[in-house]
């Protein structure tokens, strides 16, 4: 595989941090600049208040920050880390200059000819591209990856979906505050609490649950005849959302059966074994009292990356079933997936 | 009112340790023994492990605990703070002894012929103490309160389900750690964690609140005909157990009658005028932030006693709603809940 | 004793709403004005992020926040919960129009005509206001209080200086978030972390302690000639500042004496009984393990205005002694602080 | 080097289990049996109440759990991770029967023929192996490493102690919950909290610290004539001791010689490069801020065997100085000391 030239849009907020963490000695990708508008103008590892323990990788400490202009950026593509409402503004101006844009804001995920993207799930929506570029005359193109609680929670459902015709989905999730991002929640808000309410968060896993689960048709997704009700939470967990989930199907669900296509689920990341891609995309846990997010949400062989499911059991009747699952919210839920969506793409030579 | 002489059965523990301080200057009721087998033959304040931050009161302070036996205690009723398995084989001999127990342990709770009481919802179950009291040959009695999730679930769904035909009932809980006594939880295990089990919790929702919300039918209580799924989560907060529930009706749902009997839901206790009974037993919130453990779990007259509501919202139908409750453990879910059993006992001159 | 009219400038931060919480139904004081530039032109009641599980006291909640200048407010005189900056430019303006201002900002607490009060430690120090008024021909004055770490310190060692003389101090402290203030410390900073750092705080408790304890000579206080080594961290914890104290006098100290000074410990504020002054100023506690924030910061008859004191024991030589004292930060080491000096100024017929 | 067979005494507590994970993959040393009382006759994976994110080892996994008998088990050498009380009567068995013994409980530590070794601070007091022998008759030996604050205080005084005469220590340890094993300490006592005692610690620092630093005079080791003072805290953080450090010497101290050693200082580990001894022992940090636990226990080439300091600073005179450090508390405070015991030994043919 070539090396590809990376820029880091919003690269000094905490999802920028993680992709400069995660893309550290990467075999395709080389960070080669970072923009930001409050610390444009200097050194990377001077401006940023930089959140992990591991160091800042050396070839960014360096780079100069520059403003999030395409003129300004000599990349192959760039990871967009951007503020949602700065994202709106931003990111086509990319795509226009003919780059690729893999986003993890939420300003296009819905936008109708905008993949939105979880490369196990719907690699098959990357064809919205061309109805995109089309569409909107770029020579580039914007793709979403998902919120970080839909990540997830598309991610169990889809092998389910396979086996069985869900109708209903109700979701509680416990959300990690690294979700919020920095300075995100005050201490003072969330130490011995729970805050029961996430701005704009139900509606995009009621809504961008759909849409991943839908069907490419010719020019457009065809979103999944589902509905999902979901209730979220920001508890005092560093990182890891953990969601219980209740899903009735229209006909009688088989537990085993659940299991098995759970951990049976693979999908095109394994099958190019691209460098971020877990080889088990859901680990099936047995004991009762997991998944937990601090024991868990590290799994697997490429760390974050999996989705931990446990609790598999019936509901109220024959036809539903209930389970927990935990996501890595700043891995699998936002940096790590952009990048395995951008993994997908060199390996498909559209980057 | 008459003053009553007040035995605590395993006093030293945290319940035994609520019951005390909910206890302190109270209207009808004096402490007059404590009980407890590792504890026995010392004063009451030295042989405690005090988790409070007010002081042990004075008249209990230097009680000399004593064995957990009806010949070892001259008082006119206990309340018994035991384990589930000791209770199970020491409330008999008080109650054959002539003895009121109140008990907070779960051990006697499903038994056909023992009342599981909220005063405010099912008073008229405690015509189930003649029903026991013949059956047993007992001259004293027991009579139970709920696990501490299913009290403040079993409040709210009351008055709804006075006016709607509830079929199903799917409830989250997040759960404080003072739920699980003392030590109870390790730190190690819940600091920047969740634990999504709690042994025993999810079957005791399921079934008691469907004994709670029955009918009394001449000698036996008949069930409602309910169906409840829980899932429960130990979380790092120290009182107040958050419920998220999702309630499915026969017939559609009005959101505004919904929150308007939760506002007006009043019981005996409230006409009773009871020392222990808020005014208000449900407190409806309106921010869509709330309500919080930290900052809600003593809203009211009655510091904890009220279970706060808030988030009261359409599911995914018209004939389902959702909402988000939460309920202090320790007071209405366990010692403040068996006073006020006991307060309405003494109205009913039944003690 | 007359009412008095007060307004609170900066009454929306964390400060601001634990002066108003605090003077809700005080026997002397009414808080007739609320200012705060963000929160301008709107209802208190709608325009604060209210913190606390009380609610706004009624007669707050509907006051119209106004412009921090004196001419937009009728009273008496204002309690100051201004940032420094602010504070820097704004309270001559309120003491150049005639009020008193009794402020928690650190802007004047060193300047050599600006009294920094605790009242049972140096009242007498009340008289640098005539100093202060002549000085810059004001009608009416600024009066400030402590740094929250600081003033439990002064309160502990004023005692002791009494009977003994001390040399150095070292003191390491375990300071609550509340401390910094809301939105404050983010979560992501503090949980499962201690930052061993607090701007600006080690050089306030160096030097304010040494004009608390310090004598006031005709025109002037002359700081005590005792020297203090700080070490601050930030610790996650809601309330309550936990302070190790490593004294070294220049005499033998006698660990019974020390113990006995602080428990008798009394000033002006005990002697007049004023409303906020607590009966005991000094808690001495006996076990080993305490004080512990949780369980003590809210110890003694007046909530949050007592300093709690254990540990007392010999230090490397005979010289030298250590405790551990612990301070309720948001009361007796701010708003709480304020409020009792301007009960000891109502008594002097100062405002 | 030569492979050993190793055996764990107590290998299913907290340390027991952070030996195992450290040991596992290790070049020299393979676990080929476990003790525990409760778990005995268990294979291990399912006896053991595994606390790590990482899972068993697999060799370990299947282990039989044996008796902590000489004859049960068939290795080269043992490590302890006894409780000390168990370890008092056990580990002198052990080496009687000719088997090394490294061990991490206290019992033996401050027996006079006994080494405490911290492999770069004191490696000739293995000399005592000699002595030991000779006065015990035993074949084998015991070696003990330190207590889990001692470790990282000793390290960072043995530098300075060799530049400058150092008369007295005060230190102020922040401690985390890992250091009290598991169950350890209640999550109901340590959420909002502080608790300013552990037992025994304070002596163990002021004891330990100078048998370390001490001289080997041909069969004793003699005590450094330093005094020190320590007052010992548990916080709420998972892993990672921070300690604030005062020191006075008879001299003046040059901060900038000061921090020149720290980061210099190397030992025996470091010139025969063992496998777990960190390149730097000592890591110096510029920032303020640092060091914090989450963001520094794992600093440096092998994660948890560095201390890491900061805020080297003048003291209260020219004579003293203050630092603040940082040891993981389960690492280079407890297992991982031990096996660079062991690996030491082992470069010395002691095994």
């Amino acid at each position: 595989m070539k090396t590809f030239r990376v820029g880091i849009l919003g690269g000094s907020g905490t999802v920028g941090q993680k992709f400069i963490q995660l893309l550290h000695n990467h075999p395709y990708f080389r960070v080669k600049a970072v923009t930001g508008e409050r610390t444009k103008g200097k050194k990377y590892g001077e401006a940023v208040n930089w959140l992990f323990s591991h160091e800042i990788p050396e070839n960014v400490r360096d780079l100069v920050v520059t403003s999030s202009s395409p003129s300004s950026l000599d990349v192959d593509f760039v990871f967009s880390a951007l503020p949602s409402q700065v994202a709106r503004a931003i990111e086509p101006l990319f795509a226009e200059n003919g780059l690729p844009v893999i986003s993890n804001a939420s300003a296009f995920r819905m936008e109708k000819d905008v993949p939105l993207i979880i490369p196990e799930v719907n690699p098959q929506h990357l064809s919205l591209i061309e109805v995109q570029r089309k569409l909107r005359k770029w020579d580039g193109y914007i793709v979403t990856d998902p919120n970080c609680s839909t990540v997830a929670l598309a991610m169990v459902l889809k092998p389910i979906l396979d086996s069985f015709s869900i109708r209903r989905v109700i979701v509680t999730t416990m959300q990690a505050i690294s979700g919020a991002g920095y300075p995100g929640i005050p201490s003072l808000s969330i130490l011995d609490n729970i805050i029961p309410f996430i701005p704009g968060e139900e509606e995009k896993i009621e809504t961008e649950t759909l849409k991943i689960l839908g069907r490419f048709e010719k020019d457009h997704v065809k979103e999944a005849e589902i509905k999902i009700f979901a209730s979220c939470n920001r508890v005092p967990v560093l990182d890891g959302h953990l969601e219980h989930v209740y899903i009735e199907a229209k006909e009688e669900v088989d537990l085993e059966t659940v299991k098995q296509v759970l951990q049976d689920f693979k999908g095109k990341p394994q099958e190019l074994k691209l460098p971020t891609a877990p080889s088990q995309p859901i680990i099936l846990l047995n004991s009762e009292d997991r998944p937990q997010p601090r024991l868990d949400r590290l799994a697997g062989d490429v760390p974050g990356m999996s989705v931990v499911v446990g609790k598999v059991k019936q509901g109220i009747d024959k036809n539903s079933l209930s389970l927990t699952l935990l996501g890595h919210n700043t891995i699998r839920g936002a940096a790590g997936s952009a990048i395995l969506i951008a993994e997908l793409l060199a390996s498909m030579n559209m980057l």
